[in-house]
C-alpha cells in the first residue's frame, strides 16, 4: 500500500519529505521496558508505556471528577461502567501530547482528550450490541455484558452527548473559537464520514468471501478511517487546543493519521508488515518539522 | 399535578405570575383549522399548523442542503431515511419561533432547530431498534424496519455528531459563545439527564404492574424529561441565538417545557386533563412578560 497516496479525506496535503535516517530507525525499534504502572485500565491498555500512563491518569481523574455518580443511580452507574471499563485508546492521550508538543499546558486539552474517551466507550459499546442480526458471540474477547441491551443502548446514547457537553463547558470565554473547531474536527471524525463509516465497512467485509487482497484492501480501508481518523483527531484537537499554528496543526494531522495506521494494523495481525514500517517513516518525517521542540515523548507513540 | 413543584432541573426559577385572563383562554381553545399545506413529511405531524409548517419547511430545506447525499452511499442513503422519515415534532420549530420572538432572524437559530431535529430522528430510531431484549413488536405505530438492525445502529449513531457538527460550524466568529451555549443546552437536554433518562424511566415502568396512581407519575416524569426537556430546551436555543436577555430565556425555557408538557400528556391521552390546562394557563402566564413583542405565532404552540 502507498498511504501516502490512499483516500484520506483527514489529510489534505501530499507533501513528504524524504526519508529519515537510520538513526532513528534505530531508536524506533527498541521496545519500551514493560511498564509496572498500576492503574486498573492501563492494564487493559496493549504495551502502556508511562508516559501515556501518565497522561491517562490525568484524563480519568479528570473525568471521575466531572462526572460524579448522582441520582438518576439506574443511569450514571450503567454511564460510570461502560466509561472505565472499555478497553482504552491512544487516541485520548495523544491530544495532550499533541497539545503540550505545540507549547501548550495539559489543562487545555484535557476536556477534549475526555471527550474522546468518552466517545471512543460509547462506539466500543454499540460496537458489541447484541441486535437480532448479530446471532451469537463473535470470535475475540468475550465481552462481559454486566447490563441488559437496552441499557447498554441508552447509556452509550447519552456518554456521546456528555462528551460534548465537557467541550462545550471547558471554555471561560476565551477560546470558544478554537472550542468550536474542535467540536467539529471531533463530530467529523465519529461521524457518517468517519468510524461510522469504518463500522459499515467493517459490517459489509463480515459478510463477503472475496479474495485475500481485497479483504487486506477492506481492512485498511477500516484503519484510515477508524483508527487513523481517531489518532488524527486527538493530534489536532491537541495542536488547536495548545495554540499550535496551521502548519503545526496539520503536521499533527497526519503524524496522528500513522500513528492511528500503525495501532490499527499491529492490532489486526500486520506487524511485520512493510506498510506499518512505512507508516512509522511518514510520522516520523512530520515530526521532523518540531526539531526545534521537544519530541521525544510524543515519538513514544510510535513505540508499539 | 402540581407543574410549578416538580423535579424540573431545567427550570429554574420558582416563581410565577397570576393567572391570566379568560379572554386568553378562549383564545386558546380555538382549534386551528386544518391546514392544507403540502408537505410530505409535515402529514405525519399531529395537526400541523401554517406558522409550524413554514419553520419546517426552511428547517427540513436547511438539512437537504447540508446533507447533500454523497459517497459512501451506504451510509449517507440511510441516513437521509431516518431523518426524513422519522415523526416530527415541534421542537425544531419552536426553537425558530423563540428567536424570532426575541427580535432574532430565522437564519441565526436554522442550524441550532436543524441539530434538533437530527437529534430527535436518532433518538427516535434507536427506540424503536431491534434488540435482544425487546423480543416482538410492540404496541403502537408499525415501523417500516427498511434497513438491518446493524445499520439502523449505525446511522443513528453518526447523526448525532452531524448535529453537533452542524452547530459548530454555524458560526462566522461572531456567536461562538452563543453557540458553545446552545451546545451545551443540547448535549444535556439529550443525555443522561433528559431524554436518555426519560427512556430509562420508560423502560424500568414498562415492566412493573403497579397501581394506576403510580403509572400516572411515571407517564409524568417521562414527559417533564422528554418532551418538557425538550421543548425547554428549543426555546431557549431559539432565544440565546436571537439575541435574548437573561430574563427572556428564563421565560422561553418555562414556555417550551409547558409547550412540551401539554404534547407530551395530550399525545398519551390525557387531553382533557386539568394538568394540560394548568400547562397552557401558566405558558401564557411566561408569555405576559413578552406583552411588548408579538406573541401571536409562537403561541400557536399551545394549540393542539
Amino acid at each position: 500500500m502507498d498511504i501516502r497516496t490512499s483516500n484520506l479525506t483527514n489529510v489534505k496535503s501530499t507533501v513528504h519529505f524524504s526519508c529519515i535516517s537510520n538513526q532513528h530507525r534505530s531508536h524506533l525499534t527498541t521496545k519500551p521496558k514493560p511498564t509496572t504502572v498500576k492503574m486498573s485500565s492501563m492494564t487493559k491498555t496493549h504495551n502502556p508505556h508511562p508516559y501515556w500512563a501518565s497522561l491517562h491518569a490525568d484524563i480519568e481523574a479528570h473525568l471521575k471528577h466531572s462526572l460524579t455518580i448522582k441520582e438518576p443511580l439506574v443511569v450514571f452507574e450503567p454511564m460510570h461502567h461502560y466509561i472505565f471499563t472499555a478497553p482504552k485508546t491512544t487516541v485520548p492521550a495523544l491530544c495532550l501530547a499533541a497539545c503540550e508538543l505545540v507549547g501548550g499546558q495539559r489543562h487545555h486539552a484535557i476536556s477534549a482528550a475526555s471527550a474522546l474517551l468518552l466517545m471512543e466507550s460509547a462506539t466500543y459499546t454499540h460496537e458489541h450490541l447484541p441486535l437480532t442480526d448479530r446471532p451469537g458471540p463473535k470470535p475475540g474477547p468475550v465481552i462481559n455484558h454486566v447490563y441488559g441491551p437496552n441499557v447498554e443502548l441508552l447509556t452509550s446514547d447519552g456518554i456521546a452527548p456528555f462528551g460534548f457537553e465537557l467541550i462545550a463547558r471547558s471554555d471561560g470565554g476565551e477560546n470558544s473559537e478554537r472550542i468550536l473547531r474542535v467540536m467539529v474536527e471531533i463530530s467529523r471524525a465519529m461521524g457518517s464520514g468517519g468510524v461510522i463509516e469504518a463500522q459499515y465497512r467493517k459490517a459489509l467485509d463480515g459478510g463477503s468471501v472475496g479474495e485475500e487482497m481485497c479483504h487486506v484492501e477492506g481492512i485498511r480501508r477500516v484503519v484510515e478511517k477508524y483508527e487513523g481518523g481517531l489518532h488524527a483527531c486527538g493530534a489536532v484537537c491537541g495542536g488547536v487546543l495548545g495554540g499550535g499554528c496551521e502548519e503545526e496543526i496539520e503536521r499533527l494531522r497526519k503524524f496522528g493519521f500513522y500513528v492511528g495506521i500503525i495501532q490499527g494494523m499491529i492490532k489486526r495481525g500486520f506487524k511485520e508488515d512493510k506498510e506499518v514500517d512505512e507508516a512509522r517513516n511518514l510520522a516520523l518525517e512530520e515530526l521532523q518539522f518540531f526539531k526545534d521542540k521537544e519530541v521525544d515523548a510524543i515519538k513514544t507513540f510510535l513505540n508499539i
